[in-house]
């Protein structure tokens, strides 16, 4: 089976213009199937802030009004995918950004209101693998935002981790897929003798164990789950890191069952 | 050798919510190759005040510099596209939604500065047949938004109405097209007796007498060269008038060599 990498590129990595030029030059030059996921959120709330609209940010989850939806959809899947491809294509590789919506790539359904109206924030239903297959084999680079649909004509705001794991997730019944998460940080740390140190290895058991010692806490605590969730669903390799793990052989974290 | 229709959707039916849902429901319906082209300049328009940037609209062309390029980026490719593209997934028409960058599907070159310096607009150099006919041939309908991009990672504005011709002309090698201008009126229009009345056929002669009379001017001149350089260049058939044109028999300018 052939190989796919699932990236997902943090928002404090596009906001650092050097960071992410270098490592859209690494990602371009990456053999083989790839797929770039993306989120964007400093930049949609800046944009939100100057018009007026009202930020709300639970536990990384953004309470998305139709005024916040309106701005995360030009945010997302206008002004950093569509400046994400243009790059892209000036570094040779065909890229093509998609939302959910596009060819219905990723549909989902609206959270569902419990303690937290979320809003128009979608869980994600079903991939299309289909269309990402279609791409894929004709040498065509997705570049997914963090936008989906309810498949009704209402598009939804969903977590780029969570759409990473998912696509990786679908993928991996076709490809042998590796899921990479690349953020501002070398990967996950702790603080061992008040020095950070990389954590190397997170297993099942030993997530725990930093769970308890608050080692991962808050928004960490998602993207690990998504992380397990992967590996348990039939992706091979899973990485945190810097956006130099792509290519390079940096130190990471590596997440492994 | 197939059909294919491609249809120009002007700004103002867009902020028109009724007349736009009528028309996309229509649009859904329509049977064979479809590909859907839209502006959205009072929109862009709009948001650059809102945010402080200045709006200069030369003969109906924007002069764009950065700050006007990210905000038609973020209107165009952002809300008013996946807006479309969403709203057509929940009538059952798998649209996906591109910017001229996406595939690399629309490439063009900055416009070199002669009396006026345009900023970041876009003339066409090259429409990307393949990608087209990928996505047609799998019942995928391209949704296609003004701006293109140069291929060295710039992206750049360029006029829906030229690039609904220009993908007209290009798909001409491979399809029967028709190019259908669907704007906020019932066609071209002349003042009879002090009363308004359709334009039912342009032909090169006619054409420069309505010019000389001043009943053709201005932002229209440009649609109606657009008409006649699809034609020229294998078009069989171009159409002016209101969104109903695409699927009922309702009276619209034709537009014939």
């Amino acid at each position: 089976m052939n190989e796919l990498k699932v990236i997902k590129i943090g928002g404090n990595v596009i906001e650092d213009s050097i960071l992410f030029d270098s490592f859209l030059n690494d990602f371009a030059k990456l053999k083989g199937g790839k797929i770039l996921v993306h989120g964007g959120g400093k930049d949609a709330s800046n944009l939100a802030k100057k018009l007026g609209v009202n930020v709300n940010i639970i536990d990384g989850r953004r309470i998305t009004d139709l005024s916040s939806l309106e701005v995360t959809t030009m945010i997302y899947a206008g002004k950093i995918n569509k400046f994400i491809v243009g790059k892209l294509q000036g570094l040779n590789c065909n890229a093509i950004g998609i939302s959910g919506a596009d060819g219905n790539s990723i549909s989902a359904v609206k959270r569902p209101i419990k303690e937290i109206d979320y809003g128009f924030v979608g869980d994600i239903d079903k991939i299309n693998t289909d269309l990402f297959k279609l791409l894929l084999e004709n040498k065509i680079t997705p570049v997914c935002c963090a936008i989906s649909h309810d498949g009704n004509g209402q598009l939804l705001n969903t977590n780029a981790d969570t759409i990473a794991s998912a696509l990786a997730i679908e993928l991996s019944k076709l490809y042998s897929v590796s899921l990479l998460y690349c953020f501002e940080k070398i990967g996950v740390l702790k603080i061992d003798e008040s020095e950070e140190k990389l954590v190397e290895l997170i297993t099942p058991a030993s997530y725990l164990n930093l769970k308890s010692k608050g080692i991962i806490k808050s928004g960490m605590i998602p993207k690990i789950d998504n992380c397990f969730n992967a590996l348990v669903n039939g992706v091979e390799i899973v990485k945190i890191g810097s956006p130099k793990i792509i290519s390079g052989n940096e130190p990471y974290t590596k997440v492994k069952l």
